[in-house]
């Protein structure tokens, strides 16, 4: 736990906490992994990986590599509550995605598609870190709220693919208020509107 | 051109022509290669491409190994018009990627986003064999069009990739007739409403 191993074992011990870490992510999803099945994968105690990653939460985002904390991101778009929630959320994204961030985010994705294991990981990212916490603060439905949410992944997914991705014209280089204005309401009735 | 070479002769023919395809496409584009040019790669008289392979969008999808042909598949549901036209393509397009078909189409869609060649490649197939059409045939006007069908990719591209290749329930195992009622209005839309 204290600080006074020498840097080089340090970094051996943070990378093999990580590799356990992906490992147990991939085998059993967010939900299924433990810290104490990581820590022990890894060889150390429990203590060293809050100490080095912090929450569970914390450490599933350095172990996928993803430069953003939804966490801290989230509760401002969420805030204001259901009106207006599509927009929000469309221009955050694009805020996210047009950024240098972009970058790592487009590489996650590929790889997300090119291997089981990864795509896993990446559903239990949005499931987890995104769409619960929108639920839970929009108050949606219980019943609705999974299908709601999971539409809001396909149409946002969607946008990644087609803008970063593969690239299809206009929409790869319109501006962002372009698409936050055309995009913004399929995110708003998949989150509050009617679906049948 | 006649059908008098050995068997293995013409099925290396055959692959010599898909490979010099393939990198024509993935360098030039659909729009800039020619049969020409890909018979001089393969090494083999133009009128033998066109004998084994039919049209330039025949072979496009030969080289693309794409289990579908969207010139038979499209005119069906695009016929009757502009009403309903948000239901019928998405309801076209689970009922491929619900068929053994989409194991294929998933393989492809995975594919792309792990290489920029095959990226360009899925961009001018669904340019130029599906927007392309969709936009002829409802008869879309010319300077909205291009938004409008790269959106509809979006909202189908991200369907594919969240009920297909992430799987986030309940979204990936949905009846069709709730996807279609749910995503359905959002293709149309992006196709025929207001996106300001």
């Amino acid at each position: 736990m204290a600080r006074t191993g020498r840097r080089p074992g340090n970094q051996d011990t943070r990378e093999e906490i990580l590799a356990a870490a992906r490992q147990a992510f991939a085998e059993r999803g967010y939900d299924g992994a433990s810290i104490r099945q990581i820590a022990t994968g890894a060889g150390v105690d429990p203590a060293l990986v809050h100490h080095y990653f912090g929450t569970k939460d914390d450490l599933f985002l350095a172990a996928l590599q993803v430069p953003i904390d939804p966490a801290k991101l989230l509760p401002e778009v969420l805030a204001p509550g259901p009106d207006g929630i599509g927009e929000r959320l469309v221009r955050m994204f694009l805020g996210i995605w047009d950024s240098p961030v972009g970058t790592t985010a487009a590489a996650v994705l590929r790889s997300a598609l090119s291997h089981d294991w990864s795509a896993r990981m990446v559903r239990d990212f949005l499931t987890t870190q995104i769409l619960r916490r929108v639920t839970k603060a929009l108050d949606l439905d219980p019943k609705e709220a999974p299908l709601r949410t999971s539409l809001v992944a396909s149409q946002t997914g969607g946008l990644a693919l087609v803008r970063y991705i593969v690239r299809i014209e206009p929409l790869a280089s319109a501006p962002a208020e372009t698409v936050v204005a055309a995009v913004g309401p399929t995110v708003q009735r998949y989150l509050t509107g009617p679906l049948q």
